[in-house]
């Protein structure tokens, strides 16, 4: 132990510099920032520089937040700005006063530094990094920076397993009066894929208890929460999703607002910015959300092909691998179901036209997709099955006969003046086709970049925006027929989309026959 | 191709937006800021979100910034709040107006992908994303996520080649009348291992041209030029230094306004913000700057120790390989020496402690740091050799006569005085000592942990910040003897230093006797 001479004496002086708290309305996502003069006090005495990150302490509550400095007069020497994030998470009202420190070192930041390093982390450091982040004490640049080493160098099966269970301990669990739970999650990079709704249904008009708890869109251009806020409200309070589970079995709402695992919402937001996915983190953010939600029973829809998510059998084995060995250690039961990823499923690929596309299939209109229907009555048949609704092999027969009949229909419906009223989804300002430039065949489509499209035309912030598939694979086309339709709110985003249309001929390869 | 019926119209219609630009005088270190209303017109028109990249044009040009979302009426609906960076690169003038769109998406950006993903990549590949983050079309979450991918997967023989060859591509490249150009460098991480200046001033002493452009620490509490600074100008434009070097031979400058490695400048930044290295970007970053400065003959310095930046032999081999490759690769006759890195060099750590070392050996005082004599006078001795100044075995005495008869000093002084004017360092405000807690020997100290320290005192930032030694490895210490002396000019700084000394009690093992 080395002696400080007079440390306490140290420790008390640059605690008391106190500034008044400016509310700057500025929108962050999650880091939040603050403003000082450079000619503050503060940055003197605490020897910060800009874009250092700082501790913000009132009273008893403290965050950390990125420090900008800003010269004249716009901030008073003795004020401190804050964005609407630190404003909020400080509780502050105005003719409040904060103090402003340098942050301790976060012992987190040097397991960060291990992992990036190559070096593998046990379950203690990666409780350490995601209860920081969870806290939001990481600047995004670390958070990015920890996503990609763990990208780079894949999180393996004890890694993901211990990230589960720190993920999970920094959130809310949920429980409930039933024995068995089903849930169901979809790996995604499949634009269109939107059977969660018509699943839930379907489950849950046979009795069974599938309290479906949906994010938004990571990197996609719809998650499944965007698509049902289009239909019915999604960002519900627990109690109120209680009440719509007790009453109906079932829900589809947003799982952001329920904190179940706050690291990974965070994470998210960064993961979008870098356009970034891995196995581990993937596995880890859907099971530590299904073990907080309170599932028993999942079926996992895994769609497979050249240009989704999971590209080759291979890739699928290590996700279903590292998928069941997690749910196992947790005690979930978990099936996959492998599913043809080589096109988008379902007409539209955005909010708004997903939603249709449902509405078509729950009403059974002539024209629904029959792919959607199909792959939505394999995993609502798999959990019933699961459930004991079904003979094993009948499932899949059950589950269309529930939509045949409208009893599907008849408790979506329920289901969504449970959550607060149904509504009918908009329909863009804007629409412009990209038409085929000779006849031929459709011989691929390119998943990713039509995603791409869709997420450049607006869609999921814009709901009514994406796009609307009007080909399939090999389907034979003429000179100038439409092959799919842009819908946008703005023009600026339609353009934006237009644009990569036209540097990315090849998102329909179109075979002269 | 896919025909995009009306493209042309649409292109037109976002052009438009003008917004008056407002300088908000925010500093901001490389990524510039804008902020708009989120009721801002274009912020629909564009569907921009809060924290998202957007273009900024004025005129002609144009620069990639973060656009933060703000309510209230601190901003008009027809403004845009712009960053000092932001501000100056586009070069505005109050009355101006800006318009603001969705970038365009960076080809780079899937290269950077595939390399977190760990494929390698080609020099094409490596150029794209360099010159975008020399233009400064990166954020720090993407610099950052480049700089994990390439030390999670470390940059191989190749890449580091490319990244070198991109890294020059991208900047000011010098030339001098001199047919050989001397040149040294440390791979750091050996606190107050400041032989730069004496190796300089020995080898021009000698009639040999040796134009030094240093930086300033990257993750280290003092940089050679911010040491130098202590003692001289070191922010000189080209025309001043190619004044000094013509009339002394030799100069101490710092490199980063000279645009050498522009992009290596920002990536810097975010290193130090994640303290982050890696061999291959550390011999691209040394190599890019040598080459670009137009040197001929580098000696390298690679100090080891358990604690150093090199910490084995091993290590050693890898980054000592890498530099000989990569420099051969380029026509640069590299020389290595490999020093010991298991205590600070001299007594001062930080930049004006460091400078007083300095001022002592060159002016013979009697208890000048011999260790840091030493150590300049192998690699000035190097040098001399190579220069022709002293037969092969005989450049180190050659080096140390240079010192004892005062020619090192003199010559010293004439670079200081041609660079601007030479000065003296100042003194720290607060010093408080860190105590042995009971008698021992020194067994070992912690440099890496006293480079910390020295940092929370305040160094580089705040120059006369740092930490003295009084003590060197396997001296005997009495209980309550000084080890060593925090210097902070803020007793916030000095708390902050003071508290990690208290909670890392053996960055001194003291072993009883």
């Amino acid at each position: 132990m080395i002696e400080v001479p007079g440390m306490a004496a140290a420790a008390q002086e640059s605690a008391l510099a106190q500034l008044l708290a400016r509310r700057l309305r500025i929108h962050t996502v999650h880091e939040s920032v603050v403003f000082l003069r450079s000619d503050s006090p503060v940055c003197r005495a605490e020897g910060l520089g800009t874009q250092v990150r700082v501790t913000v302490r009132f009273g008893a509550r403290e965050i950390m937040a990125t420090l900008y400095q800003v010269d004249g007069d716009a901030l008073g020497l003795d004020e401190a700005g804050l964005s609407e994030s630190a404003w909020k998470r400080l509780g502050l009202q105005d003719g409040d006063t904060v103090s402003i420190r340098q942050p301790h070192p976060l012992d987190s930041h040097s397991a960060l530094r291990r992992r990036i390093f190559g070096h593998r982390l046990d379950e203690t450091s990666l409780c350490m990094v995601i209860s920081d982040i969870a806290a939001e004490r990481y600047s995004d640049v670390h958070i990015g920076s920890f996503l990609t080493a763990c990208t780079t160098l894949p999180l393996d099966a004890d890694e993901t397993r211990a990230l589960t269970r720190a993920m999970v301990g920094t959130g809310v669990q949920l429980s409930w009066p039933a024995e068995m739970v089903l849930d169901k999650h979809c790996v995604g990079g499949l634009p269109g894929n939107r059977t969660t709704p018509l699943v839930v249904a379907i489950v849950a008009a046979h009795g069974l208890t599938i309290p479906k708890t949906s994010s938004r869109a990571i990197t996609s251009p719809a998650g499944t929460a965007d698509t049902m806020e289009t239909l019915a409200p999604v960002d519900l309070p627990i109690e109120h999703i209680r009440r719509v589970v007790d009453q109906e079995g079932g829900c589809v709402v947003w799982g952001g607002a329920m904190q179940l695992s706050p690291a990974d919402d965070i994470m998210i937001r960064v993961q979008r910015a870098l356009d970034l996915e891995n196995a581990g983190q993937m596995v880890a953010s859907v099971l530590s959300k299904k073990i907080a939600a309170g599932a028993t029973h999942i079926v996992v829809d895994i769609p497979m092909g050249p240009t989704a998510k999971v590209r080759s059998a291979a890739a699928a084995d290590v996700l279903q691998g590292l998928l069941e060995s997690v749910a196992c250690d947790f005690g979930l039961h978990l099936t996959t179901l492998r599913t043809d990823g080589r096109q988008p499923v379902g007409r539209g690929i955005g909010p708004a036209l997903e939603a249709r596309d449902l509405l078509a299939v729950f009403r059974n209109e002539p024209d629904a997709p029959v792919d959607l229907r199909d792959r939505a009555c394999r995993l609502a048949g798999i959990l019933l099955e699961m459930g004991g609704k079904a003979e094993t092999g009948q499932g899949y027969q059950q589950a269309l006969q529930t939509l045949a009949d409208g009893r599907a229909w008849k408790k979506f419906v329920a289901i969504c003046e449970a959550q607060g009223g149904m509504r009918e989804p908009g329909v863009a300002a804007l629409q412009r086709p990209l038409c085929a430039p000779e006849a031929g065949r459709v011989r691929a489509i390119d998943n990713r970049r039509l995603a791409r499209l869709a997420k450049l035309a607006g869609a999921p912030e814009t709901a009514v925006a994406g796009v609307e598939m009007m080909v399939r694979m090999s389907d034979t086309v003429q000179r100038g027929q439409p092959l799919c339709c842009v819908h946008a709110a703005s023009p600026g985003e339609l353009e934006y989309a237009l644009a990569f249309a036209e540097a990315n001929p090849d998102i329909f390869a179109v075979e002269p026959i």
